[in-house]
């Protein structure tokens, strides 16, 4: 998997996925990330890439221009899937997606800023928009950074058997149960006795209880599915 | 306001809040971001933050110890609103709890890692479990980033009045209205007549109804509350 992230701030994500399993995933040839600069594809001499917004309400806008060149001239090179954009009122992002996107061969993610993009892009250039949640952010670095890692951790391959991603939290709807390490007693706080009996059928069990009770309570409406 | 951050990766998001809008504000003096490396408190000569799990499931767990030396090193020098985990399980994090969190004075953000944090810290140091969606990232380090981010931008001050976030996409229940900058024709494609008009109250009702509609189209849940 590739993918190409458009953002104005590249330093402010490059060092996440130099690190732990992204840089791995990388280092294996499993999935390649390319940070893009926006400002290397303005023509004027400040390499503007916002401006006024029409109609005078507050806050800057992203112009189009740069924005296209940079999206054309990738897509000259290879064919993309998705043209992802980073938005509070995109489709909401979960796992299910993750599972989806994990699929794709190279993807394109454009990062927003200011008060948000020329609204032309997202109707002309933009094939698919994703929220990572129902809050607003500086920036469309950091929701890129989150899709990224979401969807490139579940590549076979890119975490170890040990790490195995098939007992995470939502892939079977239901919460992860409770986990526990050395020492069985800290501070008089104990594990629960059943993890130390050594007696498999009933720990899976007592796992498989914890998750349903846990997912009852925290959770009920990931069991209506 | 101060966050602290526990995590075993603090390279993984130190470039982060060096930038940007994270930056300004603690060059303004309104938010100070301490990023704490998890294995300076360990007391081993491997500097382990992990251990296997009882019971024999797969993955690693992040140990009691050193978690607990920090937490309580902070604690002794100052008063801690909340000492949050960032887990898939916890509370759904949204703009609404952006807000109340904006006004907290000191907060500590621990991040998980591997398969998950022995739940003993969960059940004695944390007092509030926050889950940034529904999708399992490989740490908490993006999440704890996504919720300070999110905090430290509505703090009065961060932001310039241009950039007002009061505006944004779910402060008043509703997402944001599309916006345009120049050129007002490219390739073709026009910016909606309204907002060159120079009529303030009609752009106005314009953006309002643009508000309203997209909201009942993308997102009706917003308009129940």
């Amino acid at each position: 998997m590739r993918i190409d992230i458009i953002t104005i701030f590249p330093e402010m994500i490059e060092g996440f996925f130099n690190h732990s399993i992204l840089k791995r995933a990388q280092n294996k040839g499993l999935a390649e990330i390319h940070l893009h600069n926006l400002r290397d594809w303005t023509t004027d001499k400040h390499r503007r890439v916002d401006d006024y917004p029409f109609g005078g309400s507050a806050g800057m806008v992203m112009k189009i221009e740069p924005v296209d060149r940079c999206i054309t001239s990738l897509k000259a090179e290879r064919e993309y899937d998705d043209v992802v954009f980073m938005t509070p009122d995109g489709e909401q992002f979960n796992q299910s997606m993750a599972n989806t996107m994990s699929l794709a061969g190279n993807l394109i993610f454009l990062c927003g800023h200011f008060k948000g993009i020329d609204y032309r892009i997202r109707e002309h250039f933009i094939t698919k928009e994703i929220s990572i949640g129902d809050y607003v952010l500086t920036g469309g670095e950091l929701a890129a950074a989150v899709v990224a890692d979401s969807i490139i951790r579940i590549i076979p391959g890119v975490i170890s058997d040990e790490q195995s991603a098939l007992s995470d939290s939502f892939q079977d709807n239901l919460l992860a149960p409770p986990v526990y390490t050395r020492p069985a007693n800290y501070n008089g706080w104990e594990v629960p006795e059943v993890l130390l009996s050594g007696h498999e059928a009933r720990i899976r069990d007592w796992e498989l209880q914890q998750a349903i009770e846990r997912t009852k309570a925290l959770r009920p409406d990931l069991l209506d599915d």
